[in-house]
């Protein structure tokens, strides 16, 4: 059930990747490549840094194929799914939920302490759209003002918080993917931001 | 013989780095990491995603001091060499094709499968003129509408077939090789690039 | 007594680091990544290239938490600070030498050699700060007119050679660590740079 929808998440991160930073001209090459990287980026970077071998998608090809397939889909039908960009944030919203929480998650189970198992998570999260954004010289979400990060890194530290109170709990994880949701999506909802005070000035 | 190549390959890549992305006023350390940068990126983050240990150019440094070498060439030979940028990127080429090959062959032969293997080659052919133009902030071939990406992806497709279905067969990898190289000299030479179809509009 | 003078360089890198690369309207996640990153990237970078594992600030949180709280106060006190700017730099250039210097020697006693740990070393000096600069668009050092990467280079070369020719003599390091220091300090006080013949034309 958690594969298959962490699949639907993966599909979400390929197809809001392309349909961010795709620009008209891009051949269906470069294309499909930035769907790839911005699905399976963040945790390709996570397996590294904790050196999970092999990384996630070579271990189950499966990650592979659906972002590829979601990509192709998102270049041939980009004009269909353009209407439904809010619609397809809120499911790149539930994958970022569900990707942040799973990888804290498994880099605990690795024997990570949680300050590392949060970064992780985080990482996960976040790393994937970096790189894409990197790539195609658009504005990284460190200068970009977009709630994205802050909701994944505040579930990650809700995951492990849970999880050293009341080990073994089932629920933990649910709250925190509910959470990050919950806040990813009042920032989409209500463009949520940082107080004043929080801001360099 | 491949292994001799292999360093012309390497050299080509330094030298053609360099010159895509020097520009007036960097000083010799700055063209120095950027041929570096270029000939042995795309092979480093191969064997950091495959997990191969150590990275080839720390097993064999002879790959260091040939694209150490050719960097401090072109650095001071930059204007002899300008007149032959062409030739130089046809010697590329062949470098692309060279490892692209021999990349999908490594990765196949520590046990990943084809998919991997493919991504393995096309990584190990692109990657470094990548992390080059960010670091240098010009476009990456994910922006530009280059065709260099495509034949190393295409040859890396056929070398990973012809493997499966003739397994042991002694000249799968000249005709994958060679097909690279014809596509991308092709590119070099007429400007070949996608069929509209295959944009984004 | 070098472990507490390593936490001050950590410090110094992600105080210059927010101070560098740190825009009016960041949020406080963007500035203390930012922090984290330019002071954590380098080490990080390096522990993957050699397969050091796990990574030195997960191996030991405090580097973790150090850098955290240093960006944290950058983020509350930076129009305090600002004025100190140049004497942290200094402070910078100590890291700089000491994580240098540190780094070339823990490569080489990982039985790599004397070439890659002096890029090692190298690495660990400068990539934090560059993929700071790739995430805020800003010029890498190897666009920008600044000298900091060569005395990291010279210096990582002496302890390399001083440690061949002298092995187990004590005062290697610290007299590779003064070179750095003083060439990066000459930069920071006089603007030193590389002379005509040494820059492309």
């Amino acid at each position: 059930m958690i594969y298959y929808m962490g699949m639907v998440g993966i599909a979400a991160f390929a197809v809001t990747g392309v349909m961010a930073a795709g620009k008209k001209n891009m051949d269906i090459f470069s294309i499909v490549l930035l769907g790839m990287i911005t699905a399976l980026g963040g945790g390709t970077i996570r397996d590294i840094l904790i050196d999970a071998n092999p990384v996630f998608w070579m271990a189950d090809l499966t990650y592979l194929w659906v972002a590829l397939a979601a990509s192709v889909v998102a270049f041939f039908l980009i004009r269909l799914i353009t209407p439904l960009f809010k619609l397809l944030l809120y499911v790149d919203a539930f994958g970022l939920a569900l990707f942040t929480v799973l990888a804290t998650q498994k880099t605990s189970a690795m024997g990570f302490s949680g300050p590392v198992a949060v970064l992780m998570g985080l990482v996960t999260g976040i790393a994937g759209g970096m790189i894409r954004d990197v790539l195609t010289q658009r504005q990284t979400l460190i200068l970009a003002r977009e709630f994205y990060a802050t909701p994944a890194l505040i579930g990650a530290i809700c995951v492990s918080v849970l999880d050293t109170a009341f080990p073994g709990h089932a629920y933990s994880h649910l709250y925190a993917t509910g959470l990050i949701f919950i806040l990813r999506g009042a920032a989409i909802q209500w463009g949520l931001y940082y107080p004043g005070w929080l801001m360099l000035k």
